[in-house]
């Protein structure tokens, strides 16, 4: 794995949290995204080769707002740019990693991503990505 | 600020996380380290530049002991760089954060550590620190 390529932080109020992080951060976000394909609402910050995800749902049976009903509003998961999804993905899943995702799938932000299952990550919802090149 | 200096995660039982873990980042961790202070016992992985600190209790009345209680094992806090720890606090505590430390304390990895109240962040535990210098 290449590095932490974002953390998400799910939350129910994006504005808000814009407006609190601009104050954190001492800069705004740099650019917000609607997926539709995962009903969320997202904006984006960079701290240094990172970038922090806000997540708001946009939809009541989104896994966001599922989350922030069962768990509160707080740090979602953890992604880590991959060289290669699909070998990583047959790596993992030799390791005993259960893959959510059984193809790499489209995420915010240009990404292919694919998630792994907390219950065998010992709780962390672990996302890894990788960018999407412009002949996919 | 810096960087994402590291992302601690709360767990039950260190060893069994460190074994997940190298299958999971195909690579060991590189330290492990008990901090008295924190009543805690750590171990960290280095994905880019940015390291994954596994926390576990040392005893029932620490914070991490609280906070698996509380909401289960998971990533727990989020640690940022910042060049001047001092100019920081400072800062933050203008733009109305409540800041857990009063001053910076010494936490893991050779750091001076300071955590701002999830409560003025949204949800999360956010941390900020600084390397120790040999003179300090």
């Amino acid at each position: 794995m290449v590095r932490v390529e974002h953390i998400g932080i799910a939350v129910k109020d994006l504005n808000k949290v814009n407006d609190l992080y601009k104050k954190l951060f001492g800069q705004a976000a740099y650019k917000s995204e609607r997926v539709d394909s995962e009903h969320v609402e997202t904006s984006f910050f960079q701290v240094g080769d990172t970038k922090i995800e806000f997540l708001e749902a946009t939809e009541d049976n989104s896994a966001i707002a599922k989350y922030v009903d069962k768990k509160g509003e707080g740090i979602h998961h953890v992604a880590f740019e991959v060289e290669d999804i699909h070998l990583e993905m047959e790596r993992l899943r030799g390791e005993g990693f259960q893959l959510i995702n059984e193809t790499p799938k489209k995420g915010a932000d240009n990404k292919w991503v694919c998630f792994i299952h907390p219950k065998t990550t010992n709780g962390v919802l672990v996302e890894i990505c990788q960018e999407i090149k412009t002949n996919e």
